[in-house]
């Protein structure tokens, strides 16, 4: 670690089972330290701290986001608090990583990032998989040309779990369902790969208690570009994308994460069907994200992509689901 | 060859580019011979008949549906010309293979069923990939509960064309555009693997000079079941399908036809990414469909599977060509 280099003090509120993934990724990058573990209950909070080695616990949210020894916060909370968390947390002038969905609804997610705008700090979803050197290669793939004219992006993203284990997932009123919840990730492919906001989009979910078990889309693009995926609680482990172009193909089965995260892979296909397997550098991407956040904060520039791309996935969900509670086809204002 | 297994004489009507395939592959299944070529074009029948070594050519259709030593008939004609002439076939008492799509609608294929029914000879489309013993494994491994409950069909199946060489496929009026020549073959795969039609469709196209350059598919199935697909010829060629469960996935990258002809493979995946690569029987397609065929004609049992196959598949054509052009989902009747 460089001297010289300005260590970023975070704040965890929450101890949810995503907590500990993030939590160790940022004890282990340079320049980072998870410093304050936060939780409704104090007990909690202190033997989550000594269970996964963090200095300090402190009962409740407000009293760690008054601490002014932390310069970040990560908000592991179901997303119906990310709302109240984020602004609070940007008001005590804490940069904020939030776990996704980033809100319940586009215009919460608007207001955050103004917030954080308004108060100098950061704002980013904790979407781990697009910071991966793997991702970056991908995008150099799709920016080369080598695929001829993208115009397609198929995935899928399903699990299969247990409704009672899993009880947030299954919960609407705190931002559960599969759209919200894996869906979102398909959103967030189909962003990266084209760049822009869909201008129309079908969806249709399978219901049970008013909460999408599983989810298919339809997303239109300007240039006759077209993205489908469908994502779902009560389906197999799968975690693919394909992206098509006039000349060749991209695939990734293991997009979110790689099955082997020693070996994150992909393949380009081309018409003839030879594939070419491709391994990228097997950095932890949870690590990655918490590194691409410190360097923001320590630049001292925000970066608006973040913002920016975390309004627009919100918003496709709401469209899509509006799309599927409605049976209609809902367009987007570019 | 069985001496007592009587020879199926075949009689092909047209010189279209796929005859050349499937006159090659009645030559080399046993009990089954290629008799006669007909075409509008005298002369072009007998240079082709040359060059095929099929023993006799004649000028006209109808003159080849008046030979009365044929058993049977191959219809590559377009489709556009599928109706009336199954339809006359069937009135000579020839069994009738015919190219896909099958007709320029359902109705027209009711129609051609039920002449073939009445006149006592089979009614079979040329899908070809159906019939090969990689198709059967696969059915096997759907059927044995291996996958879980089977709720998920997504495929591609898209083709890079030049416009000017392959001007029927891009000629409405003769039964073009990518839904019926290429969606024909996603929808028989979700057949295929459902079992049934679907209750409702949203189809939607991109049209140059009404026709459609490429097509996008959601069909919706009883019991929670969604596939989707897309096809077109302005994409690099992919012709995959994934069939997914509770508890694992079934891939396969070329269904249509196996990019490697000597090792037809297909994968099994489980829900930790664990991936079994498996090979079938490298028998040719179209040769194992003749040969399927020719054992219907000499069984004396005309097979009922294939006519209400292809008169499914058309409906699932027309239902998604209404949707698209509408705009609206389309139901159909049970």
């Amino acid at each position: 670690m460089n001297e010289q280099q300005q260590t970023i003090r975070w704040g965890i509120m929450g101890t949810a089972r995503i907590a500990t993934r993030v939590s160790r990724a940022i004890h282990a990058v340079a320049g980072a330290e998870p410093s304050v573990i936060a939780s409704r209950n104090g007990e909690r909070a202190a033997a989550w701290a000594a269970e996964h080695n963090i200095p300090s616990s402190i009962e409740g949210y407000q009293a760690l986001l008054d601490d002014e020894t932390l310069d970040a916060v990560y908000i592991p909370l179901p997303p119906s608090m990310h709302h109240e968390w984020t602004i609070r947390a940007a008001e005590q002038g804490k940069h904020v990583l939030c776990e996704k969905p980033i809100a319940m609804n586009a215009s919460q997610a608007e207001e955050m990032a103004a917030a954080c705008r308004e108060h100098g700090v950061q704002l980013m979803d904790s979407t781990m998989w697009v910071h991966s050197p793997r991702a970056r290669e991908m995008k150099g793939i799709l920016d080369s040309g080598q695929l001829g004219d993208l115009s397609r992006v198929t995935s899928a993203f399903t699990i299969l779990l247990d409704p009672i284990e899993d009880e947030l997932r299954f919960d609407r009123q705190r931002g559960g369902g599969s759209l919200m919840d894996l869906g979102w990730y398909n959103i967030r492919a189909t962003l990266w790969a084209f760049g822009s906001l869909p201008e129309r989009v079908l969806g249709s979910g399978q219901y049970e208690n008013d909460v999408d078990m599983r989810f298919s889309a339809t997303l239109w693009y300007p240039h006759d570009r077209v993205a489908s995926f469908d994502c779902g609680f009560n389906l197999t482990r799968r975690k693919w994308f394909e992206i098509t172009g006039t000349t060749g193909t991209l695939v990734c089965d293991d997009f979110l994460a790689p099955w082997d995260p020693s070996r994150p892979r992909y393949w380009t296909h081309d018409a003839e069907g030879t594939s070419c397997e491709q391994t990228a550098e097997p950095l932890i991407q949870e690590e990655c994200m918490v590194d691409n956040f410190c360097q923001i904060v320590r630049s001292g520039q925000l970066d608006d992509h973040w913002p920016q791309i975390t309004i627009a996935n919100q918003r496709i969900v709401d469209a899509l689901d509006e799309s599927s509670r409605t049976g209609k086809v809902v367009e987007l204002l570019q």
